[in-house]
């Protein structure tokens, strides 16, 4: 048992699998039989290069390179050492004209593509999860609440609408930030491609190919930092949603509210207290949105290197990537599973709904009498004044309305009655649908 | 002179107009008046109620909104309050069915999208500053350096092409925000469009043709606030590569370096030193970088709002908005400046590069060793012990080689001798060309 | 109307006139005054100089200074200048071997004074409000919420005396963050007081006492940025305190909870809907919590300048500090009104807390359990299981417990009758009085 | 090999022992034990209880807890069905009325004390390497840089010195940081000490005693998060110090400058480039600096929890708090390193101090020409001028100055070449004791 609770409370064994600095050392080794294929493509490594280094994908272990790292004093050197030893005679050309951060840039790009593979295939299951969700129990309504007071009525679907309409947003940004930093890096020690004159682009070309990586347009020795950034940015910013998401169900899990609960009872609530029912994995992606935030400004300050590189963002990174991918995709996991196994209470939320007894029908009442020639401030400041004491008195708000004799001198008292079975919920079923087209659309569902 | 060094020092007097309250109150005036189009066309209000509140646009102070805020307790109210007072028997259907942030969400819209107008000017201007150096001195070379020790020689065209490639990345990744943040938000209370009913689509379609805003496909009181973390984080990342521009300019600066220069001599360069001329201008934008970096936090925790909105952002948004456009705008003016006047001096790039008398040439060195058939690793600490040496009792390179035994057993004397005029600066001029047609291509330049 | 908030709608004018532009200026003066004395002590000035310069003390405006900067490329420059000028034959002497920071940072350590006593005051009053309403009606018992959900009772008092005991740790904080940022700094240009030869220490110390502040022990060109930094976090976890006080009542004022209401009713709560009451003001405290956090990655960042400094910190400091302290100074002066003004409904504290029917005796019941002899666990497992089938089906727990043959074997009926009345709030009168004792010997209330 | 790099690569094994979860489980088992113990001496536990705790201290591993944990979900609730296991009859009566929190936050203070007592020794050990270099070399003369500009000349051990005084105010801050978190939580579910009645002081005081930690004077469920938000502000200011230092290694690295390098040269110093030798460490320094930074905005976060506490801060603070002091201890061990290896080059402090030939004494002449009565800016301008044209034409500043009529008039010639001699290093000399002095004080050295 470790000291980051990131190798076993957190994250999937999938992304877990992804991050491992094993798998990192396999993925330098594929760019650098890739950069072997490249190499004898151009003529300078002999033919078989490529074919010897493929070998190593199994045999070298990331202790290994370690240990040797220790030894030399450079990480890609000490891969490099061993690659070449594997290769025999043809252990030269291994890494030929190439610089470090050709191999870590470009195995940087082929991790994120795993990972934000495995982070778009979860955002895609969440928001079917919400999709169906709308589909079986959409149509129950509840209170809207803004300030977390009684606002106006909405459904749980136009709820659940609002958050797929964020995650795709959110899955729309992630793809905008993975186009500008899923590349290709490889351009030599300060990003001429001096070593390899004019037998660059065939070696690009072959490597971009292998890859499936388009190479950054011109780098220095590192590929540009912004591209990190502003994924981390983008990890947070969805974050920022699952976490509002969290919240909702924190808040609506309330005794006093009752209109959802994770539908998890452990054997345990509370050492001390039997009784308790915690929406504790609401509360967990609450704290690990907090997590990535602080991992923005991280990234963000490795962007400004010097020249043409210098190493401050190299110890950055090896932490705050793996990290930052790891508890997105615990703040996923966990997302998932709460939004799978939610239970909301109809019961409840109609409680709820009518405990402020109609008053939120106030703002209709308001445009009614506009229409009916009130000013716009007479009309606001006396149904206010109502509305007010109706929640005061805790009386019903219709039926104050229709005891009030200026309001019926306005409007008649059969209008506010046909008022009684007004769900006031406007468009939200239409707009439930566009917000779902719009996810089905953006993500490919 | 105030508190606030936004209000005089830092930024243009072009930005500050835009993000004055003066301003934003126009543009919540603006939204009005298209939303009164919305409802004369809808049939809701009397065709004449647009035309009026038009003339509201110079006929209300921000001030006046202000004082009637203070007794009414609400900005927009007041604002609606005064727009009703002037509409005269229109009056009443000012702001009929629209939430406070249908106005102040669409209002940020409309002011984002000058704000970026001048964002993306400006960057231009930069970018093109940048293109055009290159094409006056971009071939001059100089040291590439990494961890700021020397590495290989580079163009200073191709250090001025990689930020030209980062900017226009910093471009593209405005332009894609914008997409996301520059929109309409007209949807009523709790975002269902209750209020409207059927006439809803109609109106919102107006507005939206009035203001050249394409709508939210569904939000909640609010539009999401993912859209303006993602702004201020993009403003933020390209603040990143503006301060690593920036530090170029301090440390080529350096006098014992003495690469460039701002080419700006103050009358006072110090109050204790009168021989000081300091890269002050450069050393402002770094600092200010860090400015931008900090509102990201602040934007980042205001995407988790309670259920259809709470209120915690409007007083973040209020100072942070207008606070890293200001900064950002600062940055980009005296980058602008920086860029235009800083002398190069390449007699001291070229002292520079020949200071560690070839030893650049190292790289070049292994590889011709290994396709001589030596092993790598012999290659390499052959060669580094030769280039060590070389810098410790400072000599040059290429005679070390020519008097190396090893070496001239392995590389002809002549072929090392053929080293001394070469440039070893690879593809450096195609990749300038690359960089700077992918830039004309993503800025329309 | 200006673009920044903080200049006429957020923070006192209390705050606001230390914080101006003129009152730097004005402290810049006033140390240039003491410098002079220290230099006419030193022998080094003509007498009179001191006495000539406190007159510019109301003759120079920010303006001019800033004007003059403008020409001159450098801002203790034009001061000096200026007060040269108005000091006629003395002139020469004005800020003799003293460097730029000297004055500057001199100037912030008397600002930081005078804003940090207003901050402090603003602490104590509030803690004097909370402390005042614990006599009034701390003693009104309500439920305590872990994670959101019932827990087990509390007072009100005990509520608020966690609040005082985390705000006089904020105040300590303060004190002892300003024992290392409120200090003199007086040595030139980098540190050495070269300028001043063996008279360096006379004039430091008629400076150090002449200001009231303590030299620091050695300094580069500035004062180390530690201490800013330090001052800045310590805002902002005073910050977060007053968010936690914030949240209390935005949570306890949801219609479903309402036991608290922020007690102000605006004229106007929603432009759309009149019924709308929200607890704006301590949404706002909520919003300007992540304002002052983003400060302090700004601040944090300033601390490694180069060398003997670099002016990297200069644009930030101008921006974050009057910010900072202004955003500070809003929330407390709101805390303030919104903690004046509360009013608490304990009839629905009641209400909420019999909700539960005796459920968070849950723990009280288990303890007992053990006492008798049974196994923890069985304890624990019996007793949750009782307990969530009480919530569950809405039933009183002690009845529920009466009516179980197991746990009435264990436990005598009688006993848990006696339960009924039991308020079960431990020792929370004690620790009251314990946390209102140590607030007032911090805090010397 | 795991992905998180704070397992195996940075960190020493005597700080990840201590935050190894391992430990931690063994720090909670000790508070129970201690618990026990004070349960047994407020007669409520019967005697022994505590004693068969005390060995599962060994028996009990973090694997056990954990895999427990996923049956019962929760982590408290696990550790203590295995200890009332292991605890046979007396069983019961393991974390009698406590909750988990008392057992976490007092457990965090325990590692804390642990924690920071390493980072402690390792500050110390760090101050005591630069004094000892003061010592040895601290009266080399080289020349003080501001803006990255030659300024006036100091002394090695002045520069040193500095750092002795920042590191020592480090050093305060968290011991000002450990007294408000290293400290005992013991107070129940909510913090009332309920279930203890009042029995609770004894235990509490047997506790305290039993752990040598002072109680909380209140809490509520947990210890009021805002110290451990101080602890990592504290450490990152530190962290900034310590990258304050690392950035002059590398910036007096630079080959054109060449006053120090880190004296270590590894087998490979770039996997493309064998001649380079990168100030390596250092640059890893500034790299985890960043890390640091972004902690503190996760910590800053967790302040706010809900009423008597929700969740939200331990998925943060399992993460955050092991994974902010491992980099401190990285980049300690790392400057320990450094500062005990570096080379400093005393021909290359000569060399670059004579670079600007004199220029340094601009300041000094200004004075000059002050005493003798030339008007400040007169004097000012005058010399600005010299030394401007000095540097352009690459002269000697005194020549300049012997040569110049003006100068001449004011000042004789002979006054002039007695400056070739001086070193204008004012006070360092006494300065430096003063900081050396400082901080022996401060830290007991």
């Amino acid at each position: 048992m470790s000291l980051c609770a990131l190798e076993w409370r957190y994250g999937s064994e999938e992304m877990r699998e992804i991050l491992r600095v094993d798998n990192i050392i396999r993925k330098m080794i594929q760019v650098e039989v890739a950069l072997a294929r490249g190499l004898e493509e151009a003529g300078i490594a002999p033919r078989g290069l490529a074919g010897e280094l493929e070998k190593a994908l199994d045999a070298i272990s990331s202790r290994e390179v370690y240990e040797y790292e220790k030894k030399l004093g450079h990480e890609v050197g000490a891969l490099v050492w061993l690659l070449g030893k594997m290769s025999g005679r043809y252990g030269g050309f291994v890494h030929y004209g190439a610089t470090s951060n050709d191999i870590i840039d470009t195995a940087w790009a082929l991790i994120l593509r795993e990972a934000l593979g495995v982070v778009e295939e979860k955002l895609k299951k969440l928001v079917s999860i919400l999709i169906d969700r709308i589909r079986r129990e959409g149509g129950q309504v509840l209170i809207g609440r803004t300030h977390g007071q009684h606002a106006l009525p909405v459904t749980w679907g136009f709820k659940l609408a609002n958050y797929v309409y964020e995650l795709a947003r959110s899955y729309e940004r992630l793809v905008d930030a993975e186009k500008r930093v899923v590349k290709l890096k490889l351009s030599g020690a300060v990003g001429t491609m001096a070593a390899w004159g004019d037998k660059a682009e065939i070696i690009v070309s072959t490597v971009s190919e292998t890859l499936g990586l388009e190479p950054h347009v011109i780098t220095t020795q590192v590929a540009p930092r912004d591209g990190f950034a502003e994924l981390v940015c983008s990890l947070s910013i969805l974050g920022g949603v699952l976490e509002r998401m969290a919240l909702e169900v924190r808040e609506l899990s309330r005794p006093e509210i009752g209109e959802v609960n994770e539908g998890m009872v452990p054997a345990i609530g509370s050492s001390a207290m039997p009784h308790k029912v915690n929406p504790i994995r609401s509360e967990k992606i609450c704290g690990l949105a907090r997590v990535l935030r602080g991992y923005c400004m991280t990234m963000l300050e490795n962007i400004a290197l010097w020249h043409e590189r210098d190493l401050s963002n190299s110890s950055c990174e090896r932490l705050t990537i793996p990290h930052a991918l790891m508890v997105v995709d615990e703040m996923l996991e966990t997302s998932i599973k709460v939004w799978s196994k939610l239970k909301i209470n109809p019961e409840n939320m109609r409680r709820n709904l009518e405990r402020t007894r109609h008053v939120y029908l106030s703002e209709l009442i308001v445009l009614k009498l506009i229409e009916k020639g009130v000013p716009r401030d007479e009309a606001y400041s006396r149904v206010r004044g109502l509305a007010l004491k109706t929640v005061e008195e805790d009386k019903d708000f219709l039926e104050v309305l229709e005891n009030d004799s200026y309001i019926t001198s306005k409007i008649p008292v059969d209008e506010i009655r046909a008022l009684r079975g007004i769900e006031y919920t406007g468009l939200a079923d239409r707009l439930v649908d566009r917000a779902v087209g719009y996810a089905r659309r953006v993500m490919g569902l």
